[in-house]
Formats: C-alpha cells, structure tokens, sequence
C-alpha cells in the first residue's frame, strides 16, 4: 500500500461518504487497474466526534482542513464540502503542490481560469467531473471523446430540481407554489431553492461546459440567465397544445459574435430527445462537426452518481500520476482569449409570446405593427375566447426566429400598449 | 514536428480518409493539446495510383501492408480496412511494438484476448472505440467514466442498419423485403446484408463492449443472436397496440449464472428511451452500481462519426506515449475467467406469442395447458376476429417472466399442436 495514492479529504458529507465507500468497495474492474490504488489518509470535518456511515483508521478524521492541507501524504486534495471558504481550500491544495478533485461547481465556474493556472504551474491535476451532471461523464467526453471535433452546440438540462418541478407541472400536478412546495418537502429543492430555480446553478455548470467545449473564458455572471420562477401552468397548458414541453435549458452554440450562452425557459417539440427527459434526470445535447448529435442523459445529482464521478477523476488522476504525466489536463481547458460569450441581444431565437389583450378589434393589428415595425415575423396566431377574465382575451403568438434585441424593444412597445393587460410573457422556442 | 506521432494507415477508405481529414484540419481544442501532433509517415493503400481526396506527401501512400509494418517512423498502426487479413496486419504491428488504432469489430470480437495479450507483453495498446457505436464515446465511457461502477446491465442498438430498416416498418412504410430493397438502394445496406440483419454485427459488437463492462472471454459465437428476418409487418402492428415497440436489441447484464448476452429482436414500452431511438442512430443504456441508469446516443456509423472516435484514440495515445505510460487500458480489459457468458436457456424474460390457431373451442385451452406444464403464466391474451384466413385466427399471448428453456419448450409442444397453423412466432420483451 505504499505505493498507494494518498487521499485527503474535505468533508465528509452525503457524497463523501458515497466516494469512500466507493473507495472502501471498489468493484472488480476498478481493482484489476493495478494503478488505481488509494490511500484516505485525512479527512477533514467539522465534527470529528460524529458518528459516520464509513468507518476509517484511527486519526484519519480531523476538525481542521489545515491538516488536510499540511499532510506531506496527501497528494490529492478532494473537495466535497459546497462550503464557503472551498475556493481558498482549493487555491491552496493546488498552491501546496497537490491534485484537486472536486464537486463544487460554483467555485469552477467562477475562479477557474486562476485554479487551472495555479494547476498548470504546479504540474498537477484539477479536476471536477462531478461539477457537472454527476454520473454523466460529459466532461471526459467532451474532453477526450469529441477531441477531433469542433463543438457547434450544446443543450443541457442541467438542474435536476427544476426538471423536476416542471415534469410534475407539465402532468398536471400542480402550479409553481405547491410543486415547489412538494419539491422542498421531498428532498428536491433546498430550503432556499433561488440557486435552482433561478437557473444560477445551471449557469455555473454551462460556464463550465463551455469552457471545455469552446474554450471560453466567461463565468456565470456572463451568462444570460432566466429561471422557472414565472412559469405558470396556462403556459404549460399553451405550450402542450402546440406540441411543445417546457424545460430549463442551458444553451452555448458556436456564433458569429463569439459563444452564445444562455440559461432560459426553453418550448421544445414534444418528439425531441430533451423534452423526454424526465423528473431529476439530466441530458447533455452536443452537435460536434465531426460526431454530429449525442445526447448524454442520466442522473444528475445524488450521493453515489456524484460520488462515482468523484473516483472516476481520482483513478485517472492515480493513472497519470504513475504514468509520471505532467499535467495536460489544464492545456485543454485553459480559456481562449478569441472565445467570448457574446450578449444573448444578437441570438436568433423563435419565440412564444402570451398576453391578455382587450376583446375589441384593432388589438391584433397594433401588436402586428410594433412586431413587423422590429422586423419580427409572425408564424401563427391563436386567439381563444376561453378564460375571458375581465375583458380581456388570451393571444398567443408564435414569432419565426428574430433578434432577441429586436423582440426585447416589441416586448417593451407591447407592454406599453393599454389594451394589453399585464404585459407580455415570453418564452424562446429551440428546434431540439 | 520530429516530436510528432508517426502514423501509419492501412486502408484509405471512407473513415480512412476521414481520419486524415481531422489529422490535417484538427480543431483549435484538438491543436491546443501539445501532445497531439501527428505526422501521418505511411499509408497502404490497394491502388496507389487512385485520386483521393486528401492529399498525402510524396512517397506516403504505398502499395504494400509491409511497408507500413516495417517502417520503424510509424509508432501507431491505425487499421481501416476491414479486410481479411486485418487480423494478421494488427497482430503483427502489435508483434512489432506498435500500437494499433481500429475500426475493425469482427477482429476485435475474435481475437480480442489474444491481441491484448501481445499489446500487453509488447508494451503498446489497442485502441478501438471506433469499433461500437461510431463516435459514441461509449468504450472510454465504461471504460473511464464508469470505472468506479459495477455495470449490472447494458442495452445497446448497436446496428443503424437494421434500426434504420424496423423504423420504416414501424412507421408503416413497407414489409421487409421491399424496406430492405429501399435499405440497400439507398445505401444504409451493403448488397450482402446477412452481418447486419441476422444481429452478428451487433453480437461482434456485444462481445467487445461485455469485455469492457463485464471483463467477459467470450467471443461473439458465444452469443445467442436472432435477426430481423422473420419480422413481419403485423407483428409490428401488434406490438403497437400492445403499447410496444420492436427494436434490435444487444442485451448483457449480471446474472447469478454469469453475464446474460444476447442479441434479438425486443418489445419494448413505447415511451422507453430506446424505443424512440429512430433511423440509423445508435443507443446504449447503461446501469451501473453506482451511477444508476446512463444513456448514451448519437450516430453509430459513417465517415466523420467513425472518424472522429478512431483521431480520440489517437489523442489519448499521443498523451500516454509523451507522458511516458506503460500501457494500462490492457489491464481492464484482459478478460475475467470468472466472467463467462451463461447460456440464454436460464435467463428470465417476458415473451409475446403468436400464432394463428383454428376457429375451434379448445384452442386456447389447449395452449394455456402446455404454458401452465413449463410454469409459464400468462399475463394477456388477445384473440381477435379480424384476419380469418382459412379458418384460423390470430391469438398473441403475453407472458410474465419465464425461463428462455421452458419457454423453448413451450413453443416446441404448441408447434406439435395440430390446431395451430404454421408454428409460434415468438419475441422477447425488455421492461425498457
């Protein structure tokens, strides 16, 4: 064992815990890698007295990260605490010379470009297949699987609670507030679910998928980003009978102006691969120039797929590490200057558009004017006379791609008109 | 470029070409990995003289295997004939210490142990992720992504021919005879279809993808295969009412005998993930101790798709080599004596029985005697009226699950039954 690798960890949370008993329990395939051999040498918690579903070697659980950090037998620090200070942690595993593998996303997506410098000059390893998608190993496949390729899209659904919430909405099961309600109690969204339903949490991980798949060097925070928190039950209602699903997606596809990013509400056609994925699952959609499409789907959260995504970064990390590799892992996804996230205003998008409009004649033909005057087209129209509250009647209007900076001004010059009520609702429409 | 990879081709074909393709015009992600410069020394080709479509330096392009065997520039041997003698020209590039790139199934199925072991003793690796389901990152994926899983069960349509051939008859647009025309016609079929149709390119592919998620022995002979002769149009219309697609399946999964691998024709819930993978696209559903359910999906042949797998096995290569490995992928998949593929006679499955019995009382008495002797029990029966045809009608029957030995010889004494004309047509059911 003593060639083993030496592991320190901090936290030792549901997914720690999944990743030592993978560790502890390695099935067969992964013992027969003579290089796969570990060693949990520290394990930080906050509470060492705990009593724990694993058991470890006497002394191996600490109070203090520090010692994690100070322990020459450490060469890999693993990282699963989603705690605040988890970026400092990880700057200095990295700065100390060892390997990081970790889960944390938020840190990944916002101090990248530094931790993998700080990697590279160091000659080891930052890893986090776990950061994104769990189980589904996207980033190895992105990394290694589509090298020969040049990513032109990708559409994920990357926020296992809000695929969640929506399937339930979209059978009928409830509005926003009590599905949200029903997540919360079940164990699917937090207590405070704003990192989810916002769509922050999916940002992060598109900014981390990007990063991979087009080499950009834009965080979350330059990412559009709209979450579910407006959706409401008519919209799933219209959408279902135009033959569409609604689902969060986070989209990045090669344009003209750079990398198109963006996390939104998205209508898609109810046959295509993305609007069937269901309750917490998560799909990953890529169109490589050579491959074309893949889809990836799977489980996107959870103890044991996090977990296993956790041990799949530490045995290739062991691999390389006795294969005396230097790193090459930060070359690949060290950003690109030439890859900018460009602003969501130059995207060409289809779009859904819902308001409730006075019951008068003259209406339709004062919102066509304002789309026509933006160079907006429309594709259909659907008028109803169902749900006459107050006057007014629900107009749903199908646009043919458009700029989104040109439907942003409609929006504001329809909602400005008095014979619309309450404004516009807008949902983007993706072909797949 | 003297620190390049030296390559050298065998064959120059459609992948062929493809490859060179990527090797010449690789993305900038494919660019910025300094490890992954190749320089292409030698390539035997049949016909020399012929124009291609990429252009090679002088003197690259041979007429002979052996130059490329013997040429000590070329590190990696990448074999894209699909040619008699592939075996011979690997095993011996192997023999000669270099390491080998396919596309090439049947070799990899046939003669998988042996070849790994000479990679093994020689040092170099034999790569082939080419070889399933194109540019599906599926080997690396079980391979890396998975390694810390017990895989429990794999599901592939692993064939786009013959999925290509089942969508158009499920889409109602013709018997097989004429679809398979149409299929050869339009090129998803060669002129000899036997690999494709009888399920031996699928079981090749099985036996390769078990090895990996398994580390079975078996080769594809051992295999139990059923091909898509016999499927008529009505019973595609029967599973549809049912609530039931048919597919081409590749089945393996843990089972206390050992690994359960077969390839057939499936029933599968028409709302499964695999049964609305349509056309030529290939699938693979993957269950694993940890991670859960995975599905991977995405072209599973032609040029780039193919390609771009047989350029990822390049990369990886080029990046052990420079990184100094000594081979290690020949550790996980040097097969398991332990694993040995049990026969299908003790696996647990449902099954969908037709036949056509006489208008008579007693029929059905008689049939539901023979099942009940074997401990089958029926789950449905549907006798319909429609389609008398000399006096005898249509009855399906479904079973719960049953053992494949009794279920043989069920159908075995209902065949014997004089009131049942022209035998039993019998297709398996998967729950997805």
């Amino acid at each position: 064992m003593s060639d083993a690798i030496g592991i320190g960890m901090i936290g030792l949370g549901t997914v720690g815990t999944g990743a030592v008993q993978l560790l502890q329990d390695a099935p067969a395939a992964m013992r027969r890698r003579r290089h796969a051999e570990f060693d949990i040498r520290r394990v930080a918690v906050r509470d060492p007295a705990k009593v724990r579903d694993v058991t470890l070697a006497d002394g191996v659980v600490v109070g203090d990260v520090q010692q994690v950090l100070d322990d020459p037998s450490v060469q890999v620090v693993v990282e699963l605490t989603g705690a605040a200070p988890a970026y400092e942690w990880i700057r200095a595993a990295l700065q100390a010379g060892k390997s990081v593998v970790t889960a944390n996303k938020a840190v990944i997506a916002l101090h990248g470009a530094e931790l993998f410098d700080i990697a590279l000059a160091k000659g080891v390893d930052l890893m986090f297949e776990a950061s994104v998608a769990g189980g589904i190993p996207i980033i190895r496949s992105l990394r290694n699987g589509l090298v020969a390729n040049r990513v032109e899209s990708l559409h994920g659904i990357l926020n296992g609670t809000t695929n969640y919430m929506l399937t339930r909405m979209t059978r009928g099961e409830g509005d926003y507030p009590e599905i949200l309600a029903d997540a919360q109690a079940e164990g699917y969204a937090e207590p405070d679910p704003t990192a989810d339903v916002s769509g922050a949490d999916a940002a992060s991980k598109l900014a981390i998928l990007s990063r991979i798949a087009f080499q950009t060097t834009g965080t979350a925070a330059d990412i559009y980003c709209e979450g579910i928190e407006r959706i409401e039950s008519s919209d799933i209602d219209f959408a279902r009978e135009l033959g569409y699903t609604i689902k969060l997606l986070a989209i990045a596809r090669l344009a003209p102006g750079g990398v198109e990013a963006r996390v939104h509400p998205v209508m898609l056609p109810q046959d295509s691969q993305l609007a069937n994925i269901h309750a917490e699952q998560n799909a990953i959609k890529v169109v490589g120039s050579a491959v074309g499409t893949q889809v990836f789907t799977g489980a996107g959260a959870g103890k044991m797929p996090t977990a296993s995504a956790v041990v799949s970064d530490l045995v290739e990390l062991a691999e390389r590490k006795r294969a005396g590799a230097t790193t090459s892992i930060g070359d690949m996804i060290v950003g690109d200057e030439a890859a900018r996230f460009a602003s969501i205003e130059d995207a060409e998008i289809r779009y859904f558009l819902r308001m409730q409009v006075a019951d008068q004649p003259g209406v339709l033909e004062q919102i066509a004017r304002i789309l026509s005057a933006q160079h907006i087209s429309i594709a259909s129209v659907l008028q109803k006379e169902r749900d006459l509250q107050g006057g007014t009647v629900p107009l749903v209007i199908v646009t043919h791609e458009a700029r989104e900076r040109a439907m942003q001004q409609a929006v504001q010059a329809i909602d400005a008109l008095p014979l619309v009520d309450g404004g516009v609702r807008l949902i983007r429409m993706e072909a797949a």
